[in-house]
């Protein structure tokens, strides 16, 4: 029995190695192998992103390892997997003051996330609140 | 007077050296020099973007240098130049067959496109067709 099992596994191995190759997944790209995470960041300056002209807009990917034009790729990606992918729960350092100036700047991040679609927006008072919400993911 | 020209100029050249790092626009990053093209490419099968799950997703860059995980980010950049940005215009060439068969795939462009929001959504009857529209920018 134990033969058998032995035999069919090998068995297994083997179809795999010689059928795998032409199968429609293993001819797929290699990105396919990942849940995909492609983003675009962009800031802008107002209250709506309808109406802020996109100031700056970098692109952010996760998988299969970080880059981007984002200037933090690694930390930021680090910083959001920390947050389970969600924006609203990015940690906010204790430690940050800023002015209670208003002048909005509005946040978006559009793309897909592990896999699902993501299509953000928020809007925060100022440019340094803005940035204290998550360390990088919000610094560009 | 033409000296005084002269003079003229080189203190406006000084200036420029001495005051410029100070403004604004010098003090911030190199890519708001640039009208900012961030975007995310995703494909599914299925009709509807709202329904489909992203099967892959890129990011691709345009400016300052075309970069991301797009396989072919220099040709897809400069497919999306030749059509002025319009999705809907990108070259088909004429001798590409297709099966009529319908097995639907749907892609998405989201980001900023020189400095302008892009929300894109298109569907194709199979991946055979979706492949002619552009020879490279769905090309992932």
């Amino acid at each position: 029995m134990r033969n058998t099992a032995r035999w069919a596994a090998s068995l297994t191995l083997t179809a795999t190695a010689v059928c795998g190759p032409l199968t429609g997944t293993a001819l797929a790209a290699p990105a396919s192998l990942y849940a995909p995470s492609a983003l675009v960041l962009t800031v802008g300056h107002g209250e709506d992103a309808a109406l802020a002209t996109p100031a700056r807009a970098v692109t952010l990917s996760c998988a299969p390892r970080p880059s981007g034009t984002h200037p933090a790729p690694a930390a930021a990606c680090a910083e959001l997997r920390g947050a389970g992918g969600d924006f609203d729960a990015l940690e906010v350092p204790d430690d940050v003051m800023c002015t209670k100036e208003y002048d909005p700047v509005v946040v978006t991040v559009d793309g897909v996330w592990q896999g699902k679609r993501v299509s953000y927006e928020r809007t925060f008072a100022n440019e340094c609140v803005k940035s204290t919400h998550g360390v990088s993911l919000f610094a560009f």
